[in-house]
C-alpha cells in the first residue's frame, strides 16, 4: 500500500567496534591527549539489509553500557526513537554496577548515571537515524523537521601542542608542528584558515598562566582583526582570575567559555561583568555589553539547565549531542536556550566523521544558530568513511542524501579496530592527565581553580 | 532506490474549507458559546496524489493569513516542516495590516501576531504530518520519534449549560440538558462517565460566584471520591478569591486552572499558597502541598516562559497544540517544562476529530504525561470524518495507520462549509459576549477580576 509498509525497518542486529583513533599531542589544563583515543563505531542492520552508522566514547564505562544496550534494540523499530530512553532506563535498572562507577574524566562537565547512558544512546540514536533516513530515502536533517541552511559553519579549533608525543610512545605522526606560545598559536591558526577557511577561532587555554593566554588570543585578534575569537580554560580560573581575563580582552572575544568551574562561580563571574559593563560607555553615548559567557561544563544534561538559567551564569551553551543523548534531544535544547534567550553552539571533544556529519544534520535545522559550531576533526587524520568530510569556507555543506550521508570503510573500522584488539588496556580508557606523566612523571591534575 | 526516492512529496495542492460547526450553549466567564463555531480544515495534496488533514481555528483573521500562507506551501516538501516557520514569517511580513490587527477574543492568553501566526501553522503541520505520514506509510506518532503509551487519558470535560440556546436563534439541538448549579453539574459528570468513561473532571467556572462553583467541586467530590477533580474560571478572581477558593477545596483538586489573570497575579496565588502549605501539617507528621496551579492562559507563548518559570507562577502547562504552533512545537514546550520541573498537559477549545487525533498523537509521545488531557470532543454532535473517534474507558487509543489514522468525510465538510457560506458574516467570528447578548442585551464582557 505505501512506501514504509512495504519496507521493514525492525531492528535485526546491532554490530559495536570499539576502535582506537590517533589523536595528536593537544594540551589542556588536565594533561595532554594520548596517541590514541577509544571511540566507539554502532551499526544498526534493519531486516531490509539497510545499515545505519553511529559514533559515541568508547571508554570501556561506556561499552559496558552499550553491549546490552544493543541487545535490547534487536527487534525494535528503527524509528522508535523515544524509545531508546525507555531502553536506557531498563539497562540503568540491569546494570547498576556499571552506573556505581561513572566517572568520566574532568573535562566533560557534572559526572552522573544518566549522562554516562545518554552518550550511549546518542551512538545508537544517530545509527537508527541513519538507517530510518536510508530506508525512506531521507536525509537525517529531514527526519529532524529539515535544514533551514544548506551548510554549517565551524571555527578553527586550536591547541596549544607539542610537535610530537612524548619519546618512545608509539604514535602516528602530525604535520601541524608545535604551539607552546602566542606566534605558535597565530601560525597554527593561519594553516586553520588555509587548509579549511575557517573564519573563527576557539583556542583550548588554562594550560599556560592567564597572562600568556591573553598574549595569544591578542596575537590572534591581531593576525585576524575582527575575527571572532574564544578561549576556553576548561574552569581552570578563579572568579577574580576570570574577571581579569574578560577585561583585558573585551574587546576582542566573542565569548569566553567556562572561565571558572560549576554554575555558582560562572553566574558570579556573569553578574559581575554585567555589572562592570553597565558602568562602561562603549564610547559611543551607549554601553559596552560585558563578555558574554559560553559552557559546555557547568550546563550538560537537563537537570542543570534551570539553575543556570535562573540564575544567568551563562549567554551560550554549547551542546555535544553525545552528553545530551542524540540529535532530538539537542533540538529540545536548543528549544529550552531559545525560550530563555540564551544563544546556542556546538561542543565537541575528539570525534570522527560520523559525528560530524550527525553534528551538521542538526545544526542545520535549529533556527537562530548564531555562533560557529566547534570540532575536532582537522586533528584527526584517521576516519572510518570511505570519503572525508570537508570543510569549505569553514563550512560543511548539508548533506540530502538519504541518511546521514556517508559510507563506513571496513578496512579502515577493521585496522582501528585491530590497534583497539591489541591494546594491553592503558590506551582504552582517555586519560589526559596519564598521558602527561609520561612525559612528567610528576604530574598531578592540577587543584581547580588553578590560577 | 530507496521508499521515499521513489515517492514524490512535493505539495501540489493545498485546500482550506472554513465551516460552521454546532456547539451547545456552554456558559463561561464572558459568555457562551454561538450555536455554531468557525473552524478551518486544511488539505494538503502530494504529487503522489496522498492528502493530509489539518484543523485549526476558523474566524475571519486566521482565514486571512492561512491564504497567502496556503499559496507559499505549494511546491515545498511535507517533511519541510521547520520551514513552515519561515513561512509564516514571510506571510507575516507581507500582511501587515493583518497582523496589527491582531484580537483573537479573551480566553485564549495573551494576543500577539506571532501567536495568530502559529495557530495557522498548526493547522498545516497536522495536514503536512498527516499526508508525509501516510506517504511513507508510518503513524504520525511515528513522525514524533514514537508513542511511549498505547491509549491518551481525557478528561471530563464539565460545562455550566443552558439546555438550549436562546429562543428564536437557530441551532441543533443537544441531549445534555441545563446544568446551572451543583446537582446538575453532578448529573453532567455521571453522563460523561456513563458514556465516556472519563476518571477525572474538570469544570469551567468563573460564570457563578465563587462559593457557588465551590459547592459545585464540592458535591463533585462526594459524588466521585477520590477522583482528580480540576476548577478554571478563567482568571476570573482575585488572588484573595483565587487563594479562598484553593483553601477551600485545597482537599479535593487536582490543580486549579488560571485562578487569575496573568503571570504576577499567579505568581503571587502560587507563592502564597506554597506558603501557606508549609505552615500546614498533613496530619501524618509530613506537610500538606499547596494546590499546584495550572494555565492556559499566562503561558501560551514561548515567549511567557521565562518569566513564569523563574517566578514559579505554574506548576502545570495546559498545551494547545493550535497556539503553540504544531505537533512538533508541543514536543518543544513539554522539555522545556520537564526541564524547569513544571508538570505539561492539553487544554481543548472546540475542536473536531482532526484535532482530537493530532492531540492524541502527540501525547502519546510526551513522557511523563500525570494529567487526562482536556477535549471538548464530546461536546461536538459533528464532525467531518467517517467515522467518530472513541473515547473507551476515558481514553483514546493511539492509531498506528499511516498519518493521523482518520479519513475526512467530504458530504459532512461540504454540509458545515455551506453552513459557513450562508451565514451572513455573524458566526464566522466566535464571540462568546455577543453570543450572551442575544439572552441578554445589556451583558458586557465582565471587567476582571469578576471576583
Amino acid at each position: 500500500m505505501t512506501a514504509a509498509g512495504t519496507r521493514d525497518l525492525t531492528i535485526t542486529e546491532v554490530r559495536l567496534t570499539p576502535i582506537l583513533v590517533a589523536d595528536p599531542p593537544l594540551l589542556n589544563t588536565q594533561g595532554v591527549h594520548q596517541p590514541y583515543t577509544p571511540r566507539l563505531i554502532v551499526e544498526v542492520v534493519l531486516a531490509d539489509g539497510t545499515t545505519g552508522v553511529g559514533e559515541t566514547y568508547g571508554d570501556t564505562k561506556y561499552l559496558e553500557l552499550a553491549r546490552p544496550f544493543a541487545e535490547l534494540l534487536v527487534g525494535r523499530q528503527a524509528h522508535d526513537l523515544n524509545g531508546l530512553f525507555t531502553v536506557a532506563d531498563e539497562v540503568a535498572v540491569d546494570r547498576s554496577r556499571v552506573v556505581d562507577q561513572v566517572d568520566v574524566g574532568g573535562l566533560r562537565g557534572v559526572q552522573t548515571a544518566d549522562k554516562l547512558r545518554l552518550s550511549v544512546v546518542s551512538g545508537f540514536e544517530v545509527a537508527c537515524l541513519d538507517a530510518y533516513g536510508k530506508a525512506l530515502g531521507l536525509p537525517v536533517h529531514a527526519l529532524l523537521g529539515g535544514k533551514v541552511r544548506d551548510a554549517v559553519e565551524y571555527s578553527a579549533y586550536l591547541f596549544y601542542k607539542w610537535a610530537d608525543h612524548p619519546e618512545g610512545v608509539k604514535s602516528e605522526k602530525d604535520d601541524w608542528g608545535a604551539a607552546v606560545d602566542p606566534a605558535g598559536v597565530v601560525e597554527q591558526a593561519r594553516r586553520f584558515t588555509e587548509r579549511y577557511g575557517f573564519t573563527s577561532f576557539k583556542l583550548k587555554g588554562g594550560v599556560f598562566p592567564p597572562e600568556e593566554e591573553i598574549a595569544a588570543v591578542r596575537a590572534l585578534a591581531e593576525a585576524f582583526p575582527g575575527h571572532p575569537l574564544r578561549l576556553d580554560p576548561n574552569g581552570a580560573w578563579s572568579v577574580e582570575t576570570s574577571l581579569k581575563v574578560a577585561d583585558a580582552l573585551a574587546d576582542v572575544l566573542e565569548y569566553l567559555e567556562d572561565p571558572a568551574l560549576g554554575t555558582a562561580a560562572m553566574a558570579e563571574v556573569a553578574a559581575r561583568l554585567k555589572g562592570a559593563a553597565r558602568g562602561v560607555s562603549d564610547g559611543g553615548g551607549g554601553r559596552r555589553a560585558g563578555v558574554p559567557l559560553a559552557t559546555n561544563m557547568c550546563v550538560t544534561t537537563f537537570a542543570e539547565i534551570k539553575e543556570a538559567f535562573t540564575k544567568d551564569a551563562v549567554q551560550v551553551v554549547l551542546c555535544d549531542h553525545h552528553y545530551w543523548g542524540g540529535l532530538r534531544n539537542t533540538r529540545e535544547l536548543a528549544a529550552i536556550c531559545r525560550a530563555f534567550g540564551v544563544d546556542v553552539s556546538m561542543h565537541s571533544n575528539t570525534h570522527l566523521g560520523i559525528s560530524l556529519a550527525a553534528m551538521t544534520h542538526v545544526a542545520s535545522t535549529v533556527p537562530g544558530l548564531h555562533h560557529a559550531c566547534d570540532s575536532h576533526y582537522p586533528w584527526q587524520s584517521e576516519d572510518v568513511l570511505t570519503e572525508r568530510i570537508a570543510f569549505e569556507g569553514g563550512r560543511v555543506r548539508v548533506s540530502d542524501a538519504p541518511g546521514l550521508g556517508v559510507e563506513l570503510d571496513r578496512d579502515k573500522l577493521a585496522l582501528l579496530h585491530r590497534r583497539w584488539l591489541d591494546d594491553d588496556g592503558t590506551l582504552r580508557e582517555r586519560d589526559d592527565a596519564a598521558a602527561m606523566r609520561v612525559a612528567d612523571p610528576d604530574w598531578v591534575t592540577p587543584a581547580v581553580p588553578r590560577w
